[in-house]
């Protein structure tokens, strides 16, 4: 791969490390930003080619590893063949999503299918996450909450091993409620709490409790930002992102099934939040950069506002305004990632689809007259 | 609603509540079973006549109260005309099994469709969740997780009250890890614990922690437990169920992305798991068992584990295996459906399905010429 220096590096080379047999134990400068503080052993999450290491000595040591809720399996697949080109992982709550953004993505990058030929949903047969692939970008849906999407990433994180992908980038693009901002409002993230204001992700493993640092990359943050348009109708901000564990008492709403607070508690705490630096709350970021950074790998959230919580509790737009919104993310994504392709020579714009339409006028005709016949 | 003695019943009449207009306010004798120690106040979950009444005053109050995750509102859906007749919620974590399920009970219970209908997903533009309704029973679908399913159980309990539903029971239909039981055994929660070993839902509301029991009815689980058929190739059993946030490190796997801990901590953990009375462990159940019971409904987990623990951590039963164990907690519940109707005299059983078949045979010979025509 060769050196680029609009991504982010570390200087220094990393000792070889043996034990994954087809890597290239060269020192080279890595794609991935490791700010100082998070990872002092960079071996730990990389081989030398700088492809994703697990934090697991077991995994290598098993016959096939079954990645059970994405329907794919180490003995089963080939995975380097189908997943050894992927660059970026793009995850989102619903498959619908998940999938309008493969198809805007494949248009966006100019990705061509071979006649005759459409995207399939790889994870189908899981009947629990939808999985699209167009080049080097997934685009998968990690349902709703952080168990959902903690599992998705333990099994990401492992097929990007399997698959041997280097230095992977990933995007979680959703919806969330924002804090003193309007609808319609996209907000990358800087920094991820939970409900009481801690950057860290808690679990219980063998009965005892143990935190995790919730750490995004703060300069691809800075460089989604910079590729927002001035000319947008809406704005784009960076800041804190709170995530919780249930949408309506956990996120202070007082129209769930239970309420045990009034009006005036619910905005002395959303105020209080606001003061702290919360734009937005959504319930995925904290899993999601707890996540990739304990697997040193790039992340970045982007959410837009689907209400000002300062103002109501109650999603109230019209669907095709929410339709809309949920674009906004997803265009700054696919511009950072056509950016990146562009910068390595692996974008095409000579069209996509398996389909090559060359009079969009007559190709319409000749739609609507094959309909028409008997 | 005639009282019927096969059901729980609890003897005090509720003083009359006015606010729920159409409710009659005559004392009677309750569906659910209220153990003692479960709820002192009875008038805080049900109107007079058996309905669900919310712990949250703010609902009624509302002009128009948006259930965003399942695509309906008080506003714009007649609910009372739509879900007034429901009697029995079953959840369950896919769409694919919960729609399986939509038609397997039709099949058990005869309910018929008028002719060329067939059944649709109410919550189809969610895209979230997938609801079926079979006259008096829903199958609905949660996702996976506690932050998932607490979500739909804010607004089906909210969906409950708005329809006016008396006394509905809520069921979870499920797939688990077994402790120290084969692959394929029934699991029927008598009750739920964290990963911690204590039984409580702890969420953080407003930025502070606090507790729900989370309790399922007793009663209910050795009912079901009766319903058992000894004749079954499997076991059917009661007992405790743990529920974790994740399914790799949380539930003590060695194959996740991440591994900090040896197998023989691992085994230690399960052991003693296995001791204190877990029998299965799976990620929804104490988020179902505290939201159900802080509102006053009847609720049952019933699990099929896919794998015994204390021997692997892989799903490794071939699919069709798999597909036949998920059947299991399906027959039981749809058993106990049954046999509530056939007591209320509910029951018809002259065929079901929009599609009246005389003769199986000439039915399928017609499909395939059918078919084979131009």
């Amino acid at each position: 791969m060769p050196l680029n220096g609009a991504d982010a590096a570390i200087g220094k080379d990393p000792a070889e490390n043996g034990n994954h047999a087809s890597h290239q134990p060269n020192g080279k400068v890595y794609d991935v930003n490791y700010e100082e503080e998070s990872h002092n052993d960079i071996n730990a999450v990389r081989y030398p080619d700088g492809s994703v290491r697990l934090r697991n000595p077991n995994i290598e040591l098993m016959d096939q590893d079954i990645l059970y809720h994405l329907a794919l399996g180490s003995g089963s697949h080939d995975l380097v063949e189908m997943f050894g080109d992927v660059k970026f992982v793009c995850l989102g709550g619903t498959p619908k999503r998940m999938e309008q953004f493969a198809y805007n993505i494949m248009a966006e990058i100019g990705y061509k299918l071979p006649c005759g030929t459409t995207l399939q949903d790889i994870s189908h047969f899981s009947y629990r996450y939808s999985m699209y692939k167009v080049g080097p970008v997934l685009s998968i849906s990690h349902g709703m909450g952080i168990p959902s999407v903690g599992i998705l990433l333990h099994e990401v994180i492992k097929l990007m091993y399997h698959a041997k992908v280097q230095d992977p980038v990933f995007f979680r693009i959703g919806t969330c409620g924002g804090i003193g901002n309007e609808g319609g409002t996209v907000v990358i993230s800087e920094e991820v709490v939970d409900g009481a204001l801690r950057n860290v992700l808690e679990l219980t493993v063998l009965g005892k409790t143990l935190q995790r640092p919730a750490k995004l990359d703060r300069r691809l943050a800075r460089e989604l930002k910079a590729l927002a348009d001035p000319e947008d109708p809406y704005d784009t901000v960076t800041g804190k992102t709170m995530c919780t564990y249930d949408f309506y008492e956990g996120q202070g709403r007082l129209d769930g099934a239970f309420c045990d607070f009034t009006e005036a508690d619910k905005m002395e705490y959303l105020e209080k939040i606001h003061k702290s630096g919360v734009m937005n709350i959504e319930m995925e970021s904290l899993a999601f950069a707890a996540l990739t950074h304990h697997a040193g790998i790039k992340a970045a959230v982007i959410c837009v506002t689907i209400l000002d919580r300062l103002k109501s509790d109650q999603v109230l737009a019209p669907r095709e305004v929410l339709d809309e919104w949920q674009q906004r993310p997803t265009k700054l994504v696919s511009k950072y990632i056509k950016r990146y392709l562009q910068m390595k020579g692996r974008l095409s714009l000579d069209g996509h689809g398996s389909i090559a339409v060359k009079s969009p006028r007559r190709f319409k005709l000749v739609q609507q007259e094959s309909e028409t016949y008997d």
